[in-house]
């Protein structure tokens, strides 16, 4: 069997969650506690020397890490990836954009605002990093104004991705009421058959 | 014929210049002053949404973006890509941590000391990229310690992605001395058939 090593908040290990709920993985998951410093520690390191959370342990005793690399591997032969080479390359383009433009941003005062106190550098960042967020969901409200998803006008794990942090962009101060594609996306998400919430662990 | 928005500085671009090299895939190419703002022109958005080279006009006119979606693209059926979806997801793994774990330091301090100068903004966060650049460098050096290249054995796409930055790390301060496995990896990558340096262009 699968485990995942999670944790409750994080946006980058509630994609992977959602990803086998929707397709009725069975797994089981391990909480690690990266706020207070879990994720550094020799044993965790062993697991993903790149020290974040999610990381998944296969059937073999071997490990990945990279919350998009995991949608890739499990997705791989499901509805969830499109077929065709320029579909799939569509697909990761909008998962590097989601890692590169979007979760530095999105979720990074997401996570300021829960797990605060910030320091002064980070508070001079804030301005910055909303500016830089909103640009992210403008791109994403242009692209979805004329689709229902990201890709090949079905769900696939570039939706997933995006959705991970989209749809708590609020518990970071983003406004979505002037990006009515993005919150009628997020109801499609929703609305997917075996669908868990971020809370449900 | 493909046509490469380019530009002769970035290393996001050069990583698809060196795979087109390698795989010998003939192209045209259109230089983008991205310093100077053509990245963000309405002419530009309309090939990349999201402001950025590289990005790829294929043969039917339509655009890819994304310099590590890129190289899936072009690499799909080629020995850059190696066989089997557990090889797979690991390039995908190491091409996640080019972008979020490595670029915003390595790659950030190049452009910084090189395009100057910097806000008082952009100085103070100098010794934490620093700090996570090298941090991004001490992964890759110990999982090179064992390994010829990143992953599978063979040179892949994983490997593009980190050595275009990583070979130019110097140019943003990073001393490399401390990292014998990367320079030895760096050599192998220049010393394959067909490679072409940076500044090819």
């Amino acid at each position: 069997m699968l485990t995942l090593f999670d944790n409750a908040d994080s946006g980058n290990a509630y994609k992977v969650r959602l990803l086998l709920a929707l397709l009725d993985i069975p797994y089981q998951r391990i909480e690690i506690d990266s706020v207070h410093g879990e994720t550094r520690t020799p044993g965790f390191l062993q697991r993903n020397p790149n020290g974040k959370v999610p990381a998944l342990e296969l059937e073999d005793g071997s490990y990945l890490w990279e919350s998009n690399a995991l949608l890739w591997y499990l997705a791989a032969d499901s509805a969830f990836l499109p077929e065709g080479r320029r579909d799939i390359a569509e697909v990761l383009q909008w998962m590097f954009f989601e890692q590169y433009s979007h979760e530095p941003y999105v979720a990074v005062l997401r996570a300021w605002a829960r797990h605060g106190p910030i320091s002064e550098e980070q508070r001079r960042q804030i301005p910055a990093r909303e500016k830089e967020g909103y640009r992210a969901l403008g791109v994403m409200e242009a692209h979805l104004d004329q689709r229902s998803f990201m890709v090949a006008g079905q769900p696939t794990i570039a939706d997933l991705s995006l959705y991970a942090y989209t749809h708590v962009a609020g518990e970071g101060g983003f406004d979505l009421s002037d990006y009515p594609a993005i919150r009628g996306w997020l109801d499609r998400i929703a609305s997917l058959p075996g669908y868990v919430a971020m809370d449900a662990v």
